[in-house]
């Protein structure tokens, strides 16, 4: 079964409201949309999209993911920067990470440079605005 | 409406109690008295303080108040030292909001010389007691 | 009354699933098991076992303790390394806290190598397996 | 007696004139006019205020204060990045001193994120614009 | 005109036969067989593929794109970590720049963490092996 | 035939003695005397102490427990921030090694946070007086 | 009305005396001489020379210019390497300001190669001894 | 005979074209011909200007130029932050080589604050737009 | 002549009074007292001391003892830190001068182990209160 | 086949020409015949000798020596220091390549100190003047 | 009694034969000769000069002064650049111990700024030849 | 007289039994008896070979060498890294010291990267296993 969850962190529940400049006009629902719409024509059997502002609730879904998923694809938001639970919970897993970003967190400011997710992700694609969550998933899919 | 809403972050709920020679002997309770007479005082309508130990709670408050409050009053705690998402939920919305400290954080443990939320407050007050709170309203209201 | 409290942080509930080559393979529930056996027959009174992914409720957890227990041994999974918020509530609370960790966490990547909340709890034992909360019983009891 | 010192560090003489995005409208005259009357208003007994771009007539007046006066409240421009010798005057006199900005000084240049006066200083105010003066005297005055 | 250029930086003429673990087995030949197809169904108009070990060629080569190329898609392979050279040609070129990686440059050598060339460019896309090209040529598409 | 060396390293004949605050009343000697009783008491069949203040001493000592010592419980002291000598002798022998301290090192000196011995040793024991060593023959004992 | 003002910092007094091997044998007063002629002969109305050792002095220099020159040469000395209050008046004042230096101070000491005064200068020219001067006042009246 | 060699660096053959907010609208033909011309009324014999974008043809032509040239005006561009292979080359030639920048390098991106030719250069001039290059001439020939 | 100047730095004229745990309870004119009358025993002609805050005005002092004193032994106080304006009038003067310190430098905050002049001093003696002036006066007439 | 292949980075063209009291007086072509004399004598079949100063002319090299090369001994110039590129070549292909510096790169200029090449290259012979070849030579001869 | 011990460390058995453009002309011996007179004209009742290329030699002997000598004047040589162990012992004595240095260390190598030993000890002197053992035995005198 | 001495530093007696994969199989009595018919067959006139895992040993065995030796090859060990008492033996005698080691010292640890010694070495020749020592002597013996 290939079910995949998609994560998104602290903060973009207010997508299409806050800093329209960086993150875009469209909102975090519209966004969820569009993702499970273009999982669905990828061929994933399921797409679940789920969105916290709590750490712990991301390595809860993270940890349940691994009993009915095949892969993750996380905006892990400012989680990125300085949560080693988290990172800690993607290398716990067995199943492959794709780490998403909407902006080009390498242009932006000099904390968001450093992922501390990246290592234990399998790759990462940033800077292409809702995008991101689109090339994502086809990167999954294309390594099923 | 002038609406303020007061967060205090983890260990804040001990005051009092918590090393009473660095953050005095008031508790949370008598001192969310003090800052909501205060409020009153000054002219806000209305004055809600919360406190939590949970990062997540308090990036939903500040997600929240941008619907209701005019302002935000922010004691973020040890959070101030390396929350980027509760950073994030400070840039996302548009109200002004204040960081206070009890103690001087210039003069204690290097890791508490920064505020990763800082940079996106209004500004800072720390080292006056529970009268950084206090301050932190009037400068508050003076601004708006 | 000698009742002690032994905290589990993120990921540890993975525990004889997650990389068994660095935590070996027994489960978190028979780790508790063997935990409340030796502090039984160590002379506790009781002995709790905790564990959360979730940074608030640890902090939490440690708050309460400080009523009803005479010490902690905890292990913080990767809040070790930057939950300032934790070491806080460890400074907070009067009662005596032991550091403990299954791997050496001095012999794995480099920012496993600071833990923010080592200088505010009584001592560390790290490298020994799930040995390390034995002897961090042990340690605990003796200094009592 | 309750005399307050209000000193000036450098450039803060062209105020009104000088980068008033960052800076304000105000004259450096019109600004002590308002600290005076807001003193005055608080209670104290009379209100200096000085201004002066040379390092060592600031030591100089921080020296005499120590004599006639209850307290200190110093914007010392850019001598707070650096002025060893103002922190040691500020460490020599047994009178409370607030340290005050104008501008948010740590959401602008690296450099100004450092104050060398600040572990010094009872606290700091800071990103509030003129009012960062008028907040300190109150903050001065509430703990005489 | 949808013209697409995609560069090949130092090295990677030895695909398939240079450290297959990291890098795969297939050859820089057959790779851009595989690109040069993708382009053309996504409904560019040309895709042209070139490899360099000459950083002055890659230079020249981004010049040239700004008259008949819509876009870029790069590895600039060890170039990324020092080449401002590479850098300023990217920003001096008005058309999009697309990032890509073979290998997860973020969990190899701490030298590869660091690119010189993202913060100029539009997105990154790294450790998908050689379908990190495809998806750099979607992502260039889709915001064309 | 499980025998185990006890080392001490430079200054730890003065225990007792020495900072007192840190270091506790007991004396060497009396230290040892637990230590060995200790021993006995876990089964082990003999167990030697040695002290020097001496780093080669030292060095020759864990070469020549390779040959009669199933393990060896160090506190290397002052060597333990510097002696990449000793660490070497440690890595060249295959027997397992404990890293004790009567003191917690993480909350003291800067330069204490940083032992080079840890990363090849097989686990750390710091903080809990004069029981340091004898958690870490039990350790040890528990790991043969 | 092209009026410069050309300032010299700390021990440039002492020019033609202090280590000839670096600075030259020509003294200050010389240097003022050959300075005033070129200034008169590429067309500056008048040419102002001043030295000081005292950093306030050179502050209210530069602000005073403000007022009828129409730009500054300055050689800070080793104020260059420090004075941040030199710096923001410089920053302060809207005239342009060329930055000069006798020696070239990026091939000396390490902290002669910082120059805090770089980033709100026009530009720099170091190294071509007195002539450094005259190429400074040329730069400047080409820009007017 | 008083030949000079002009270098230009990598993506100075775009000026006029590349970002000119920073660089200027001259082409790189138009201020060839401004520096032949100053170079002529100078009193040079003659004036050769070569650009490239490659490190190695720069790095051949400081060679060639010890035959027959009396010595160099170079603007590196990128190649001043990180060109080793350059310094060399002009530590290795005897004739005076003169650093120039049209921007001012101190006052942009923190890497191009260092320059890694300057050390081994003459002297340094930057910020004047296309007359930094005029401003090294004449520098150059008066040294002469 | 054997003349010689003692240079007082900032905030030394509050001595006996300023921080007496460290400083002594010794006042600034007593101590002057004892350092002429050592220097007269030692068999100096003459000796200077002076005092200020004004960095200035050490420079001027430093300038003015070139003609007429055979050595300086300076306490530059806080200016110690990052004076490199007196760091280059002391290498300007050709006399010997011997920096002294009154507390140990190394044994305090980490800003106060860097001394910026000691380079270019002839040595340093620092920790023995006021007894730090006269081995000061005495290494300097040995030197002689 | 005993092929060898020894590259020379950029500037050593010029050897006995540049800073001869660094790089002695001996000319390239004159070490070059000393070179494969001495390959000769050692027993290799055949020794070509290049020198470039194009990193990519030292990386098309260094593949195409995987073809018929037994072989590489390199001495990198300032290549050693920054070329990614050209560590990378070596790292991809098979044969081994000895890393050799003419002086002791370790007692210059800091930068020298780190070489990006060693690391994947067999080892390293530095300091001994021309003889670092010949000894390069005999220690790839010896390895085969 | 006033018994005092001098300690030289590793090399200074060398004096007078080692880089005596450093250390000057004269040999240990004779410096020793010279050091108990001035001891015995001090009013020593004795003098101990002992000198060591063997790191715990020179803690045996600090540790055995704590017992018959009033206080160490101690020259550490390249030990005071690492020995955490002698900073150890100096602490773990309760006498006063006076470190001295025969060349000023500030001004040298940069692993030479940094004395590990200095915030233990009572005092520093250094850069006076011998004579910095004669200024540190009277510094030694006055304090008893 | 031709008289060279080779030293091996901490934990080389162990040869052949410790870490074979980085250190080989031969054992130090095997590697002794091949240096010293190397030496012979070079033409030395004689070779000693010692090993001590102690630092005061090396110190003196250096000093004495330089009494009757005419170099010296050194594997310093793990002293390698930071003694730098060693470093100033090397300094202080006169003869060449030619710096060797078994492993490519650049490829491993990152402590391992750093030499002390070899600033004031000839040079150096690392990772080439015992040929090392080889190529060491014939090094030393050519610059004779």
């Amino acid at each position: 079964m290939k079910n995949v969850l998609v994560i998104n962190g602290p903060n973009l529940n207010l997508l299409g409201e806050r800093e329209p400049g960086i993150y875009g006009n469209d909102t975090y629902e519209s966004i969820c949309a569009e993702i499970k719409e273009c999982a669905q024509s990828l061929g994933f059997d399921s797409c679940e999209c789920i969105q916290s502002n709590h750490e712990g609730v991301i390595i809860d879904a993270i940890h349940a993911a691994r009993l009915d998923k095949c892969g993750i694809v996380i905006n892990a938001g400012a989680f990125t920067h300085y949560s080693y639970a988290i990172r800690d919970a993607i290398s716990a897993v067995k199943i492959p990470v794709i780490e998403v970003h909407i902006s080009n967190i390498h242009a932006r400011d000099i904390f968001r440079e450093t992922s501390v997710i990246a290592p234990v992700c399998t790759g990462q694609i940033a800077g292409f605005g809702k995008d991101s969550y689109l090339l994502g998933l086809r990167a999954l899919y294309n390594m099923l």
